[in-house]
């Protein structure tokens, strides 16, 4: 069965979006397609966003479920004329809220992703430059800066982690790839040493591995089972012997690697 | 006036977080102090939150407010035995979806940011890799498997842009930097040209390029009001000239950029 569901906002969408994808995601035997539709803050463009769902409605034969965050009530009743089920988030919630907080609701457009709402904006880009600029190993003289140092086998999803911390949380997370000459050593690279409380490491099965260096470089050594089964055994090892806490990539998502990472070492958002 | 959030999850934290930064954003006369606490997924766990949202209620003088996407029911009336005030994500909006959809939710712990939920998972890294490999115009022949191409000046938040429509929705996008000698020529660079329907433009207002540019080389010409204000107004001028469409970053958060982008361009995300 295939239903259509929409996201709509006054704003980027990102907060319909994301509450939208968490509701549907409970659903597993509904075929969903999905629209995103920022920026609904006039009542024209409610009236057009309107006629998008009754077409959707009488194409699926069933009403489209539409999960708005638009503050304005005048364009939030023109959508409630349309044939959709509203999942009205802003208006369940913010009575509530004031009720609580004893304050009044600004009723303002786009509050939530706007560069105003985050006064640590800057903090940010200058996370995810921190991530760029320190990644792959590239740099080390900087890790005194980082929050987390990952470490693991080159593919198995730092660049990914550090990048999304940095977007997310602000966090400054450096990455070092733990390459074949390291693992013969058997110990830690000097550069990492010093920053040892700082270290996480990501392991990923090996079968996975391959798929993904066979992707980038195709029948290559680099890309072999054999290397990469290897690798992924000796860095694990070093793992233990080291103790450094470690998960393995293959059956999570960046969101979900990067949560359990500051769970595990007790790091905060820096984003407020 | 102080009061304490808590976003809790028995995921990543990612739906509890986003819709109460959203809701706490309309409330801008009060400072919330905000903390994410994913994986709270056994009843143990619960109760240690418990102790913490009342010790933060008892340091307030006020209760912290909560908001929490836990699918046990069990774990969640744990929480509710707490002096916080509770938003209550899920069971708020769960049974009316399942009475549209004529199914049963499957209650399931995780499930919106996990791997299993997003078949797209790997076309995300894919994305995430694109964007990394065609930064800052290193490389330009890839460019016909983009789905967008940035340009602008040299630090006017092309890359982080880049790397969050990626990471948000598998958008894979290139970006470009319009230096000063593609200035003088006054036209597209030859790379450029035959793709100039995947163009979009960012701009920045010299004073604050200067700041940024200042941040990265300090007293150099490059970081200067004058050389800035030159790039700006000459790159402005021939996104006009060509008629590539363009937004001014200055006062925008990624979010936002990313989403007006996507509209302006009739892009749709590739994530589902």
């Amino acid at each position: 069965m295939k239903r259509t569901a929409f996201f709509i906002s006054d704003g980027t969408g990102i907060t319909a979006e994301t509450l939208g994808q968490s509701l549907l995601a409970q659903f597993e035997t509904i075929a969903f397609s999905k629209l995103t539709r920022p920026y609904i803050d006039t009542v024209e463009k409610a009236r057009l966003m309107v006629q998008q769902i009754n077409a959707a409605a009488e194409a699926d034969g069933a009403r489209p479920i539409i999960f708005d965050t638009i503050v304005n009530r005048e364009i939030r009743e023109v959508l409630a004329e349309s044939n959709g089920f509203m999942i009205d988030i802003f208006s369940t919630f913010l009575a509530p809220l004031e009720q609580e907080l004893t304050a009044g609701s600004s009723y303002s457009v786009g509050k939530s992703h706007s560069i105003s709402a985050n006064s640590n904006y800057m903090e940010r880009i200058e996370a995810v430059n921190f991530a760029l600029d320190n990644d792959d190993g590239g740099r080390t003289h900087h890790y005194d800066k980082a929050d987390l140092i990952l470490v693991g086998v080159s593919r198995c999803g730092k660049t990914p982690t550090c990048l999304y911390m940095a977007m997310q949380y602000g966090i400054r997370a450096a990455n070092y790839p733990l390459t074949e000459e390291d693992m013969e050593r058997l110990q830690l690279p000097a550069a990492l040493k010093q920053h040892k409380h700082k270290l996480f490491g990501l392991t990923i099965d090996p079968d996975r591995l391959t798929a993904i260096r066979h992707e980038r470089k195709p029948n290559s050594r680099y890309s072999s089972f054999a290397q990469c089964e290897f690798e992924v055994r000796e860095v694990e090892n070093l793992f233990r012997r080291e103790n450094i806490p470690h998960i393995n990539s293959t059956h999570f998502s960046v969101e979900e690697i990067s949560a359990k990472i500051l769970v595990e070492k007790g790091v905060e958002r820096r984003l407020k």
